[in-house]
């Protein structure tokens, strides 16, 4: 099995990022980057599949949505060509860009009827083949200098050759924001789980009945990382739930038939998730990636001078 | 004298934040304010005028920004009056953004022909009365916790009715990307100073042969900090350099000539700036804006998981 395309999900998830007031905004939010450029947020995302050998992108995005973002895309191009003299980095900038561009297309989910059938839009371009699935609106850090998250739950897909959802040890009390799963696990593969049961945003006595998972610190759950490699068995299990509800389908009801169906494994990736959506989750972000990559002295010393001139009032 | 009424620049300078695509995506990138509310950088120069006592605000924008600019205040404010039972500050910022918005207007600069330009097309909104310039792109914090920067100028051009510019004290290598002025230190007003000189970007030998100020440490020189207190004489000024060069006009010659006709005093005000357009620029304002108010503890937690967090990779 290959995995050589990616699905992002652009669309708005219902939650929002204050102040900003859509989800093209959002996702052209300034970051700077571990090769220590600033980008925008999505530009990011897209480039932590190419580096973990994505070849072609799809961005499934609100109707309207996709020519805004090529049009966002493409000024910027052109503002960093344009100042090509000034800017030592825009060229390499500009070419970033081209690349994104050229790889990437929009599909547009033209009503909201749920995160499964966001994902449904998306069939045409994935057309049978294996997938990586990324949100919109989250930013990884890896543990692993050299192995990004989406390659660490690529390299396991494609080693066991079955769909793998990444996943977070994660305090009981925040469960109930998350999918949250359970399983087995595997013998001499520390952090990898069969999955047997998901249930979405469970209540804490829930998850204390139905989704301990032995080997874990006490109190703490299998949730979500917001990354997943599927098969494209789960296109057909969303086609099913998309006819028996009316056209509007959650993801995780057919993940959790996708673990009956076949074998489906959790990995716990070593990195962190920065979720964009909750307050201080830019500056958290920003923070994160300016300390993991090139631009790390710069971080601190901005982040020393941050600390120091606070003091000094 | 009485300062009600502030004008804001927020046409694009020349100069970008890469990488975002304009200056409505850029005055629009969310901050946290002192006050522990995520806001458009464009909302947080408003408030700090309010706070020091302007009741009316000007925006100067570029053609089209305008109706944007209402467009995406309005947008915020309908997502935070609809979150209104999930987010328990929705209706603080609600508020907010209303006040903002019954107490702005936008005028549109219909071609870029230079800063003093931008600057004239808001004297129907002056009206004659003196005000208070600000840059769009520029944020605040300030060294006194009862008064804002723009508070510290407005009461000095109160007291010696007259126009006041900010300076601060700026390093030798630094004053070839700033506005550099001289003059003589008021005598028992400690960072006070006659405005006699001003030259836009000076090269260093320039700044080393007529911008000397005694009383500065060696190598120091004073550089504008983009706020002003300006009485209207400063539009007939304008009018006459409009005049004379083709429609063109730049604000630093201006200025020169306002030195030479009436009072015009320099204040070191007691704060910090944080130019956005600069790379970095988002980080740090977020990280001292963070700092400097409520949401002090939160921003210092956030710092210090992020380094461990680095540290323990």
């Amino acid at each position: 099995m290959k995995v050589k395309k990616a699905v992002i999900t652009a669309a708005a998830r219902g939650e929002r990022l204050y102040p900003v007031a859509d989800t093209v905004q959002k996702a052209m939010l300034p970051v700077v980057d571990i090769d220590g450029l600033e980008k925008p947020v999505l530009q990011i995302i897209i480039e932590e599949a190419f580096a973990s050998g994505i070849e072609e992108i799809c961005v499934v995005c609100a109707p309207g949505d996709g020519a805004r973002y090529i049009d966002a895309f493409t000024t910027l191009r052109n503002n960093l060509m344009e100042s090509f003299k000034r800017v030592d980095w825009a060229q390499k900038g500009a070419g970033q860009i081209d690349h994104l561009l050229s790889r990437t297309q929009f599909v547009e989910q033209k009503e909201p009827k749920g995160y499964g059938h966001a994902v449904y839009c998306a069939r045409e371009f994935v057309n049978g083949e294996p997938f990586l699935l990324l949100l919109g609106d989250y930013l990884y850090v890896s543990h692993l200098v050299q192995k990004r998250c989406a390659a660490q739950l690529i390299d396991l897909a494609i080693q066991e050759n079955c769909s793998v959802s990444a996943v977070h040890a994660t305090i009981e009390h925040q469960v109930t924001r998350y999918g949250t799963l359970t399983g087995k696990q595997l013998p001499n593969k520390p952090g990898v789980y069969h999955i047997e049961k998901i249930i979405e945003k469970p209540s804490l006595s829930e998850a204390e009945l139905e989704l301990q998972t032995s080997g874990l610190r006490a109190g703490y759950y299998l949730c979500f990382f917001g990354m997943h490699v599927f098969t494209p068995s789960v296109f057909s299990i969303l086609e099913q739930h998309l006819g028996q509800n009316g056209g509007k389908s959650l993801l995780t009801p057919a993940l959790q038939e996708l673990a009956e169906r076949e074998q489906y494994l959790a990995l716990e990736v070593r990195g962190s998730r920065y979720d964009l959506s909750r307050k201080h989750g830019l500056l958290r972000a920003q923070i994160a990636l300016g300390l993991a990559g090139e631009a790390k002295s710069e971080t601190l010393t901005t982040l020393v001078e941050a600390l120091a001139e606070a003091q000094g009032r």
